[in-house]
């Protein structure tokens, strides 16, 4: 008899399990890295047509692939706009924001988030944190300057008051300076 | 409305969450340290009477209170002895073993587990290990010899050959130093 294969989750795949434990239809949340938008589309499911999912994405590739598999209405808001401008487009607070670091996959691996406007982006959406609400991000660290920015989300995170904020990271810790990793952060109080 | 509170997991859940995934009806699986039997209970749920687990404890109290809790019959044996002698007591593979490090809850702070034996216990679980079985690890770090132990672990753990063993670690990365964390380890060749 064959078992079926289990394995530990990837770091995407505990992105969402942390995120589907918290979010409810009818919630407003953001992706801030369309890219493929695996995530835009999961973030839409979790929240149904009552809730609001609201995307960022400096590339017009990942915008136009995301609005052709999800289309444009009122639930689903893609904005080509940096993530680090995203408190310009949020009226009020989020129960979810999901960042997926690095470069666009099948894009152009030059075009990269950068630890600057990434803090920036982190910040704004621990303000529009909703209480119970988290932020997920998964960090890549293979491509150049993807380890620089994690050690600075890494950092930025670690530093959140434990009063206001718990912070978990989890990572495959045999293959370090390789493999992506998560960081979670949820609004307690 | 009230939404119901869903917090993070705490690292005792996150593994009950990997070794679920993993563990079927009918699998053999070891609970290294019984202490109030908490994982003992749900190993035998998940194996259920086809199954059989395996518990060790050193301590009278940890064995006696399970014992009532659960009843000794062919599915659960509990041993009085230490996790490092756990290969005279295994005849072939197993799918699960779960550490609880420190010290017995409600119990002599004294009595704790030290890295020798841990490490000792770990490396005859990682032999024992089917392929997909999993060892979880909780680590903590608050009491004397605490963070000694789980920084003696985490090393071993991370020397783990990546073809051969998936490691995770999972923690509360903005209370470093204080909470507990879990360190995963599955066989996958």
């Amino acid at each position: 008899m064959t078992r079926p294969t289990r394995r530990f989750p990837r770091p995407t795949a505990m992105a969402h399990l942390l995120v589907s434990d918290v979010v409810r239809e009818g919630d407003t949340v953001v992706d801030a890295t369309i890219g493929n938008g695996h995530d835009t589309l999961f973030l839409k499911r979790l929240v149904g047509s009552s809730g609001e999912v609201i995307g960022f994405d400096i590339q017009d590739q990942a915008i136009a692939q995301t609005r052709d598999r999800l289309g444009e209405n009122n639930a689903v808001h893609l904005h080509l706009d940096s993530h680090e401008n995203m408190s310009s487009y949020l009226d009020g607070e989020v129960n979810a924001v999901m960042f997926n670091l690095g470069y666009l996959p099948g894009g152009d691996q030059t075009v990269i988030t950068i630890p600057e406007s990434t803090l920036a982006a982190l910040k704004a959406a621990s303000e529009h944190l909703a209480i119970n609400g988290v932020i997920t991000i998964v960090a890549y660290i293979g491509h150049e300057g993807g380890s620089d920015e994690a050690l600075k989300v890494d950092q930025w995170a670690e530093a959140l008051c434990p009063d206001h904020f718990s912070v978990i990271r989890y990572e495959f810790s045999n293959r370090k300076n390789k493999a992506p990793y998560l960081i979670g952060i949820q609004r307690l109080a």
